[in-house]
């Protein structure tokens, strides 16, 4: 009898998807396969992970019975879908309800932050998470802080343009608010963990490398470069001002998905800086459970390490 | 130096509150005060409590700085307002976040359900609960099931028409669906207990005299009463149709305080019939704790005591 779980992974060619995917297969433990839109299936990406011998399913979320065909006998439904398309993990669910599968991970792998009010991209996932919850299937949310990866701050010598999507000069506020920084490379990591563990089943779990200001990791770039860093100051006044800002923007054109994102990034800067969410003491008080805690074993690459490799130019853009 | 623990109460006269205000005395570890609105200050109820040497405050929720003052060393303010005001709680919030209250128990004390969805009373009180996180105050969730006082049947002979507020005649569906219950006064009991308890900070829990499907409840009352009872069956699908029922007679008019109340008994039976959401699965699924784990010093009144002095003519009619 094989004893390896089976999973299937929605949104395997996006950033958290292929992280959840290559440490899922790194670890051996698991049967993966992907779920695709039909519309996604000749995408390059998608060929590549057919070349590499993956089971391929493509079925429009509509289809309920294919759906229950491709749930069935699944142990582990992780969902790592793009930000414009929460909702339609909610087409899901009964599927996966009828199919018997035995965990779900819908989309979270965000920052901590309030189920409700501080951030529109949290306010959607929750309710995906009530619509598990109603139904009663078992589940696991995985918050993953801010990635490494979008995080560290331009260096003048222009040695890290090479991997920036957009060159981080700011710090926000006084820049002493604590962050949960996670590596995108070591979300699967701690996913191949977090699902075999029956510890955290229905529950919240934080995964983190480092948790660090933006004063602190502006230090450990200038130390590490050498160079003089001049990071332009934030107030948080402007923080929240960005946020209305950014909403008005969406309201007089709310199809537009650019401005969705201004309003995503917006309160990002908000919760993360002013309020002040993602720390370990807010996840405690919501209810997270601490993946550090958990897997003492496993040690993720620290902010420092990663900043390291940067400089050696062995990073990576994300989205490109 | 006084190790009582202040405590200000909402709701102090209704049945959940007057429960709760006796279990508080009745331990002896509490220095209890009462929060009232100023439209209720010369009612009987109120003026009783005075008699009583309670401090009472009379506030109008709306005077925030009013309000700090009141909740300036109170360790734990409990909330057991009437439905209908559920989400005038928020108006207290801030304020006590401001007066750097410890805990806050917002009123919840219904039955187990998701937190979206099945029953509107408690998408409600899920509004309240997430204001509360988005604030960071530390609060518990406390839910009690459903009271014997109204889960018992009508006896041919009328030998408990003195305490029972309408006739129960009805057993759902199968009539095998479990809920968790709770004796109204044990309430109290149970709060007393669980506000001195760290373990019980940020966490849900739920108490329980003992957990029931009607037909064990059928069984228990003729077996004590040696009378036949004939029930009623309601099918599943009466049960459903009785909420779309309740819902539309609602919509026709919004501001019906009773067509509201039918929704909310409507909800119910779904609830606990047909969801079978109030049972002890469903509250570990949902991350609740178990009251009688935490207390296995503290036996609560059983249904079948309960009943007992029911029949003796010692119960007592709720809401009157």
């Amino acid at each position: 009898m094989s004893v390896k779980q089976r999973v299937l992974l929605l949104g395997a060619t996006g950033e958290t998807g292929r992280s959840i995917l290559n440490g899922l297969l790194e670890s051996g433990n698991f049967e993966v396969e992907v779920l695709v839109r039909p519309a996604s299936v000749q995408k390059p990406a998608v060929q590549k992970l057919q070349e590499q011998g993956i089971k391929i399913w493509s079925i429009d979320l509509d289809q309920s019975s294919e759906l229950v065909t491709a749930l069935t006998g699944i142990d582990t439904l992780i969902s790592a879908i793009g930000p414009n398309d929460l909702l339609q993990q909610k087409k899901l669910l009964q599927s996966a309800k009828l199919a018997g599968v035995k965990r779900i991970v819908p989309c979270a792998f965000i920052t901590v932050a309030p189920p409700q009010g501080a951030m529109r991209l949290r306010d959607e996932k929750e309710e995906v998470y009530n619509a598990i919850k109603f139904l009663g299937i078992p589940y696991t949310v995985i918050d993953v802080g801010f990635w490494y990866q979008i995080s560290y701050p331009y260096l003048p010598s222009g040695k890290v343009d090479y991997a920036q999507i957009f060159p981080v000069k700011t710090i926000h506020g006084d820049g002493e608010a604590p962050n949960i920084l996670t590596d995108l490379r070591d979300i699967g990591h701690f996913v191949a963990r977090i699902i075999r563990d029956d510890r955290t089943l229905n529950k919240y779990i934080y995964t983190s490398g480092d948790v660090l200001s933006e004063n602190e990791i502006f230090r450990i770039a200038k130390e590490l470069s050498g160079e003089e860093l001049e990071p332009i100051v934030e107030s948080n006044e402007r923080i929240k001002a960005s946020v209305d800002q950014a909403k008005a923007a969406l309201a007089q054109d709310p199809q537009d998905f650019m401005k969705l994102r201004g309003v995503y990034v917006a309160d990002y800067n908000h919760s993360k800086y002013v309020r002040r969410d993602n720390t370990p003491e807010y996840a405690d008080y919501l209810g997270y459970l601490n993946a550090r805690e958990l897997y003492p074993d496993f040690t993720p690459l620290s902010f420092r390490d990663f900043f390291v490799e940067l400089l050696a130019g062995r990073g990576s853009k994300v989205y490109s």
